[in-house]
């Protein structure tokens, strides 16, 4: 199996990761749109133009599947982009809400969606979730979190400060949607806040949990051949990468 | 005269306010690059190649003036505009400079430049302000304070955590030049925070004071036609500018 991965900038290497883990793919094409990140401040239709460009860019490939590690991409343009796509495209969207559904299993549980300003906007999460049978959502735009990961900025003064400006008001979830690729690098400071009964779903593993349960992986591959592409800058990208899945 | 203003965003406006208020201009032409901001984190090429897009856009007007709002462009992509405009082109940081020279006499003034990572990765203000004898220059890419000015965060317990992580080990300046055009929002943080001795420079301001040095205005306009273009959702442009401008 050959497959694209696709986000905004460097954010969707924490799917790539736990693909990597789970050892499900042959081969990873990740697409970087390092040029014109963030995705999500942007307008639906801006981000659907981005999007149909990314899938055109994977046709120089011959790919199995794509997957949309970018929450803001897959909350508004996965139904364009499987019209104009020659292979099956996965959302870490729908991934989220089938890891919550059988993580879960309390429909009256509080659960709490957190994404960019397009992510939140989008209602995707909470669609689907109320389909689901959800009846406690909440929803909050938490938009610093991209320029604080961006900046490395993990813990201290400024992440309390921050989760107090955004939290404050919120009722103490059972369950957080890290919807955002970047945010499960705030994971230690979220659970220290939440505290740690407060499960926390994250795209990466949500979409492993997704694929075991839609496909039929048979085999698993000890080494998988991974390539970087991005619109600007791919030798940063490339930098990145190796630190995040290898350490090195 | 009518001129051309661009910015990546709509940090620019805040240049177009400066210039409506001493009514230099007949006509302004204002481009908000919205489909790809922020440039302050990408690359030079980057840069360059979406300034020069910019310049083609503003041939479709018959323009006596550019005037490039924008930092980052400013420092990175003025040369490469001016070989493609028909007209002259004017940057922020040419003026931040001049408008430093002259409002600050004392060459062994400390001098602390902010802007984003673009910006202060340039250069660009350290050389030109060494070229005019100043000695002790400090710089500081402040990120940061892009997004905060975005989600109309401008004081309170953020603003203080991040200043303190940004400057704690700066010494203290006589005079800060906010080489961002997003930062004059920050101003009364800003200048709480370092003292009332401390003098801000303002890239507006800057702009007029260089333009009515190297330019003889004869005119004024009581009323400026603006025209607004952004490459994407021009209608929240035309909002944000509305409110920023006239205060409805």
């Amino acid at each position: 199996m050959k497959i694209g991965v696709f986000d905004s900038g460097i954010g969707g290497l924490s799917v790539v990761k736990s693909l990597l883990e789970h050892q499900l793919f042959e081969e990873i094409i990740y697409f970087g749109d390092t040029a014109r990140v963030p995705y999500g401040s942007k307008d639906k239709n801006t981000i659907i133009r981005y999007a149909i460009e990314a899938v055109e860019f994977f046709k120089n490939f011959d790919l199995d599947m794509i997957i949309v590690a970018c929450n803001t991409v897959s909350a508004y343009a996965l139904s364009e982009m499987r019209e104009s796509a020659r292979c099956p495209v996965i959302g870490v969207v729908e991934a989220g809400v089938l890891a919550t559904a059988n993580a879960v299993s309390n429909n009256s549980a509080n659960i709490l969606i957190i994404g960019t300003n397009a992510t939140i906007n989008s209602q995707a999460y909470e669609i689907s979730l109320e389909n689901q049978g959800f009846k406690k959502l909440q929803t909050k735009a938490t938009s610093l979190f991209v320029p604080l990961v961006e900046e490395e900025i993990f813990e201290g003064a400024i992440i309390d400060a921050t989760l107090t400006h955004y939290f404050e008001h919120i009722i103490h979830p059972d369950a957080v949607i890290l919807g955002c690729t970047h945010f499960p690098l705030l994971s230690n400071a979220l659970q220290d806040y939440f505290g740690k009964k407060t499960m926390l779903i994250h795209s990466g593993d949500a979409i492993v949990e997704f694929l075991e349960h839609e496909f039929d992986f048979t085999q698993k591959f000890e080494t998988t051949k991974l390539e970087f592409f991005a619109s600007e800058n791919p030798q940063s990208l490339r930098n990145i990468a190796n630190k995040w899945l290898y350490g090195n």
